[in-house]
């Protein structure tokens, strides 16, 4: 498949690898793609991203760096990979409202690193950035996941507690859900719970502040819940 | 030991039962309690609730339904079981300023009803009940904790999953935290993971969102989360 990664972080990087090595076609998106020797925040740089990717890349596989505009076109499936406090900016940048009917993955947490580490949380029971996302690009089919786990666990479930953990998506539109699942699953999830309309991302993104403080008190960032119902 | 309860709702009613079944000397506190007879959100009349921990007591153990005042005064170790936002008033009426040093067990949620079911979660990043609790009363030890999950979770975790998934602490007083941990292991709970300092408390009530969304998704309140790590 083609897809398209809104950013080039430590996400971006981490999903964009891992995408290649399953065989799809990535364009990452970046401010300026010809910076491709900058460090990047808990990342490499996006030269070195380029030379994994490429080493790892059989068949159709492949990754590139573009432009956020670049990668929106891209993709028949899309991931907002940027940090949430610039995703509605990066989205616009990336002309996200001109690319027709597509799956956007929103994996960004909006956070506040005004007052140092730990960030503070952002989201609420009525600030939700998914919801915002979606309101502004109706276009995409907005489905949010991915963001209640650091990025290792993200494509590597199975690296923590033999992958008996829960991921989350919510969104309005069933089949892009499902579709979303089956990307999770690809990755190696196995316990993918829908939490219902892109307004039910709220859960999601507020569970960063128990995030933050089981990855404070475990010490570790390979953490997750395990939904057990 | 003796307990003090503020609240006799659905949560103070499960809590006190239990705690009288363990052996414990239970005051419940009520604004009124002469209203033995009036219908509970959810739980019995406290008439009933006299009748069902009268026969479930043996020994030293025994429920009574007393003001608030009483009941603050009542016990070497208090829990606050009422609605969260009548919480700090409830407190005020039950003169927890002037019982001396106390731990206090913190239970409550922050819920916004006026929309209809379900309710709003008012707690974020910056709205933390259990921190007003404890600012309003420094001669309390608040330790939040069993907020995340259903009132028949709380007194039986062994009913879900065999017991293996996971309950909060988090407050300033080590020794406090300790105390409430070993209730919560006379309870059955296993896995006690202490998220830090009052402030963390936090992470706890606004997983409430998380939680009414799980509760939904999944059709049962019979539901928590483990945390895997």
């Amino acid at each position: 498949m083609k897809i398209g990664i809104i950013g080039s972080g430590v996400v971006a990087q981490t999903l964009g690898a891992k995408l290649v090595e399953l065989g799809h076609d990535v364009a990452l998106g970046t401010r300026d793609p010809a910076k491709l020797d900058d460090k990047k925040n808990m990342a490499g740089t996006l030269r070195e991203w380029l030379a994994t990717v490429g080493a790892s890349a059989k068949g159709e596989a492949k990754g590139k760096v573009v432009t956020f505009k670049d990668a929106a076109a891209h993709g028949e499936l899309l991931i907002n990979a940027t940090h949430g406090e610039a995703s509605i900016d990066a989205l616009k940048l990336a002309a996200a409202d001109k690319v027709g009917t597509k799956v956007l993955i929103d994996t960004a947490n909006e956070l506040d690193f005004s007052k140092g580490m730990p960030p503070g949380v952002l989201a609420s029971w009525t600030r939700c950035l998914a919801e915002r996302i979606q309101a502004a690009f109706p276009n995409l089919k907005v489905v949010k996941s991915l963001n209640t786990v650091g990025a290792p666990v993200m494509v590597a479930p199975q690296a923590l507690a033999g992958g008996e953990h829960t991921i989350f998506v919510a969104g309005n539109d069933a089949p892009a859900k499902a579709a979303v699942a089956e990307l999770l699953k690809s990755f190696g999830w196995k316990d993918v719970l829908d939490l219902g309309d892109v307004a039910a991302a709220r859960a999601a993104e507020m569970h960063m502040a128990m995030w933050l403080h089981m990855w404070r008190a475990t010490g570790t960032g390979m953490v997750n819940v395990k939904i057990v119902r």
